[in-house]
Order: C-alpha cells, then structure tokens, then sequence
C-alpha cells in the first residue's frame, strides 16, 4: 500500500486526464495548482474545484498531462523551472519520450506514468475525481530515475485511487501493445469486413458480434496518435496474429481437427486476464430475463433483482431492433441462481436459467 | 407477421435447442410429442412439461433438432414416416446438409431452419420457453421447397417468439461465418496471444480487451464442428483478414497516417450492425458509478437507479481483481443523465458522467 501524496502538487494541462487528477487529488486533501496555455480549460478547471490558477512555490510533484508531441519540451520546461520537483506524465506510449527525457537535465527527478482510464469525452468538463478508481496505473521509471521520484509518482496514482504497476518503458509499450493496441487493430479489422456485407447478413448479428466490435467504434484520431508511436510493438504482433491466421487456413485446407489447438489457447488465454470475468465464465450461473423494450420495464426489474437479496457478478443486456423484448443476463454465484428465478418469477417476470 | 402455428408438432431430439422449442410451443398452445433416441433425455423433457412421449399421429411439423451428423438420416426416416407433415431442422451450417437433404423423397416438404440462440449449458435441464425470445431464426428452403412448407418453417419461429429471416443455403453460410464464425475466432486468436506475455503485462488489462475476447471462452468441441462445417466461408473471410492485416502493416511501416482508412472502415462496420447498440454509442451518455466490491452494493445500487425512475439502455459492470472498488456503466438518453446522477449522488453514490 503506498502512502497519501503530501502537496503541492502542479497540473500542467486541464484536459481530461489533467483535470481528473487534479479533482481526485483535492477531493483527498492536496493543494493543487493548474496551469494550461488555454486559459478557457484552465477557466473551466478552476471553476470546477479542481484547484488554483495561482503560482506555485516548490512543488512537490508536477503532472506534465498535455498532448502527446508536447511532453518532451514541457517536461524538459518544468524541471528547469521547479528544481526540488518530481515530474511525471501521463503519456500512453512509453519508449521514445523516455530516450528523449533521460537526456533532459534533472531527469533523475522523472518518472513516468500512464493511467489505463479514459472516456469517450474529452476536456475538463468530461472530468471526473472517480476516473482512476480501480485502475491500473503503470509507473516507468527512466534508468537514472532516483527511487524517491519513483515512489513519489506511485503515491500519486495511489491517491487517485489507482492500482500502481512499475515497469519499463519496453515492457510497457510490450504490454499495451498486446492487451490494448492489437485488440483494438483486431476489433477494427472484423468490423470492416462488414461493410461489404448484405443487410440481411447483418440480420444475424448476436451478442458475440456487438462484443468483438464494440471498441471499434472508438475516434480515429487517437488511435491513429497511438499505433504510430507504438509501431514496432503494434507490427510484431500484427505478425504474430498473422501466422495464427496461416495456422488456421492451413488446418481448414488439411484437417479442420487441428483447429482443436487454436481454440483451447484461446481459451487458456481468455483465462489469464485477471479479475472475476477474466477466468472461466462458467463459475457463474446465468439467469436470463426477457423484459418487454419499453420506458421504465429495466428499473423495475432492478428494483426486484435488488429486492431479492441475491448478489449479482454482472449484467448484459442484449435488445436488438424489430425485436419484442430485450433479453437480460444477470451472472450470480451458482447456488443462488434459483432463488433468483424465484423470486423474479413471483414478481410476473420471465426469468429462467 | 407470422400466423400461429398450427400442431401437432413432432420434435425429435430433446436436447436443449428441441425441448426448448417444444417448451415455448406448449405454452402457445400448441400440441407437442417427442422422441429421442436416449430414453433419458425423453424422460426429462416430459417431465419439463414440454409434450407427450406418445406416438404422434399426421404431424403438422416435425422438428428435427438431433446432433448436425443424423441430420440427414433423420429427415430422410421422418419425410418417409410423415407423408403429410413439412420437416425442418435447426443445423447451424446449411450448404452441404441442404445437397444432401435435395436429393431425398418428399424433399419439396423441406426447409431447414437455424435459431440464432443457445446457451452455455446444454441438454433438456437447460432447455427453456423463452430461449428464442426475440433472436433472428434463419428459414433456409431448398430450391424445390413447397411455399407452404416455408411458410410452415416460419410460423414455427414466430410462434416460439423468434423473428424469422428467409435466406437461401449459401446466403446464410456466408451470413453465420461474417457475423459468427470470424468474430469467434478473430477473438480467439487475440486472446491465443496472451498465453506468451508476461503477468505484469496483463495487470494493465481493460473492458476493451475483456469485450474483444469472451466469446474465445466458448466450448472447444461445438467450434471445431461449426468451422469444420463452413471451412470454405471461414477460410475466404480469413484470407479477407490477412489481407487487412497485411494492410496494417504496410501502414505502419510507410506512413501510419495511412491506418486512418482502416479505422474509419471499422467505425463504419460497426454502424452496420442492428440495433440500439450497433449504432455509434454516442446516441447514449454513460453514467458511471464506483461501487465497493462486496456483497449487497449492486442490488442496492439497482434498487436506487430503478427508483430514480430513469430509462436505462444498457449496464456493464467492470469489477477486477485487486481493486477496491468496482465500476457499473450505465447508459441512458443523454438528456436524462445529469437526473441519474443527481439521483444517485442523493442517494450516497459516486455518480458521474
């Protein structure tokens, strides 16, 4: 458990991220102040209470949250101006603008960061004192970074309600590469070869579909921000993925029997993930509910779901245009599935296992 | 809109597909016998209420909803023993079951069917009358097919709650290996991947990773049959796959600008797909709520969003291990958000947009 964050700390850059940090930092009891050349997102930081637009005297920590071809020279800014500082950022891809920072002087008070959050909005208005809240938060020190920065920037991820992961900046555009970046070039790829296809094709689309697709939907721009700088690591697994693909045409040309090994390391894979829904969904039961698709028939079923005192793991909800009903799937613990049913079933809703 | 279905219905093979058509075709009202080679599963589907062991005299439809391999020699024996009855299936793959089906006598009394529906679970204790509750049911004719016999097929799937779509053998391969087959393995194949990489490199893992790759979870055997079935579909869509993937990486080693067209394209996939959340997500704002991961705190959580009185379009609910706190996504119209979190902020929650 890393310890609370002692201040003042200065936030550079009230966008999203900066505001976010800056919100869950006060909320916790540190002074901070805001800084940006916009004075529009520094006016509207301020105005939410995420801090001061004072100077700040001898910050302890400074968080460099700008765009990303900004980092370098703000951060190589920031050290000058603030000597007795820990400086960090928040920049989602590591290598390069570590090699470009470890030159800088006082690069022994660096260390990285990346918070593994983020919305679909973006500015200080979309921020939130909640954003980090359960989150990863990978720390990635440069070789020279002295222990006490990289402590420093742990107990801010802390403070913020983030999880701290230390590593380097290879291991972690290694990492993104391959739980963010390939999964998102995947999802991409799957959805456009849909285009191509009838309407009546589409027809058949299920659950399956909408889950493999649905980060698909995400801005361009930012991707295309991502994936550049994080090329080499993207393109190696783009290849690895590749000699899956040979693997499989070449078991579907020869003996469709060796897809049999494809499929169990995926599945094993699935199994890796951490967390309650990255092992095998078949430790929970599923309970399923038709609900007509109308205003108001989900929150009654909630307010009976609660009322049945069974704890729920998790919730999909499934309603597909032309369709009557929607269909719900609430995850519990297996031995009370039933009463779940039960009681559901006595308050007039279609529920079945 | 279909008519009703007219019985007595025939459904050999009790398994979960069979019992559960029998179960929703019983609470229509419709008479139903059943028959299946293992006395066990018969046994267990009558005591489900499902219909009656006796023999079935002039059956309207006979249901034929045995293992993909009996297929075949299933409908042959009941075109035979039927004269009068139109025969149908519920096999996931068509094109080579179709031939072979074309060629038998009585065939013009023939059009196969494939619900868009099933479960984790299998086998007639799995079964329900709500299972097709609003999911597409493909009506796949032969070229010879009676009009009456298609007809027939399809008031079947509008009886038991289904929406049936017409499609002929070689539309619908192709359809279930665009939106089915790939995604699967598309899914399957990212999540292989991870078998390789380090823990630390999977402690950074997201919702976006754990949407792309639950289906890859799935049941070994059920894959192999279905792929193995629609190898020629399959594998032209992941040729189409490798060339998007060879695309990327011509990008990324030119210019990565050039990736825009591939992301657009996936947004554009996307927007194909039926239904509320084919559509960009944008139509909703999403509230999100930070919720202790203990037990009590959902159902309490959905008493208070049912009794806000807000319509809700989705929840996810995103809970790992190792964190504190868990966080419930909940979509809604945008105009009724800032009323949820108001409600919720009321009622001692972390809510925000």
């Amino acid at each position: 458990m890393n310890a609370q964050l002692t201040g003042p700390v200065l936030v550079v850059g009230c966008g999203l991220i900066g505001t976010s940090v800056a919100l869950a930092l006060t909320e916790a009891g540190v002074t901070v102040h805001l800084d940006d050349l916009l004075a529009d997102n520094l006016d509207l930081a301020v105005s939410r209470g995420a801090g001061t637009a004072d100077p700040v005297v001898d910050p302890s920590v400074v968080v460099v949250a700008v765009p990303p071809a900004a980092v370098v020279e703000t951060v190589a800014r920031v050290l000058a101006e603030h000597p007795g500082a820990v400086v960090t950022d928040v920049a989602s891809v590591k290598t390069a603008l570590s090699s470009q920072i470890a030159v800088l002087p006082g690069a022994e008070r660096f260390a990285g960061g990346h918070p593994m959050a983020g919305k679909e909005r973006s500015g200080p208005m979309a921020a939130s004192a909640r954003l980090f809240e359960g989150r990863p938060w990978a720390v990635v020190p440069l070789p020279a970074s002295r222990p006490d920065a990289v402590r420093r920037v742990a107990e801010l991820a802390a403070t913020v309600g983030a999880v701290a992961s230390t590593m380097d900046p290879a291991e972690h555009d290694s990492a993104v590469a391959l739980v963010s970046h390939l999964p998102h070039l995947a999802s991409v790829m799957v959805a456009g070869l849909l285009n191509a296809a009838p309407d009546e094709a589409l027809e058949l689309a299920g659950p399956g579909l909408r889950d493999v697709t649905r980060i698909a939907g995400s801005e361009t721009g930012l991707w295309l921000d991502i994936l550049g700088t994080n090329a080499v690591e993207v393109r190696r697994l783009l290849t690895d993925l590749r000699g899956s693909i040979d693997h499989a045409i070449g078991a579907l040309d020869a003996d469709p029997g060796e897809l049999a090994g494809l499929l169990d390391a995926g599945r094993a894979g699935t199994r890796r993930i951490p967390g309650k829904h990255g092992g095998s969904s078949s430790e929970f039961a599923t309970v399923f509910v038709s609900v007509p698709d109308r205003p108001g028939e989900l929150p009654r079923l909630m307010v009976h779901v609660g009322e049945s005192g069974v704890n729920i793991e998790d919730v999909r909800i499934d309603h597909e245009q032309g369709r009557r009903v929607g269909q719900v799937e609430i995850s519990v613990v297996p031995s009370t599935a039933d009463t779940l049913v039960d009681a559901l079933s006595a308050r007039g809703w279609s529920a079945y296992r």
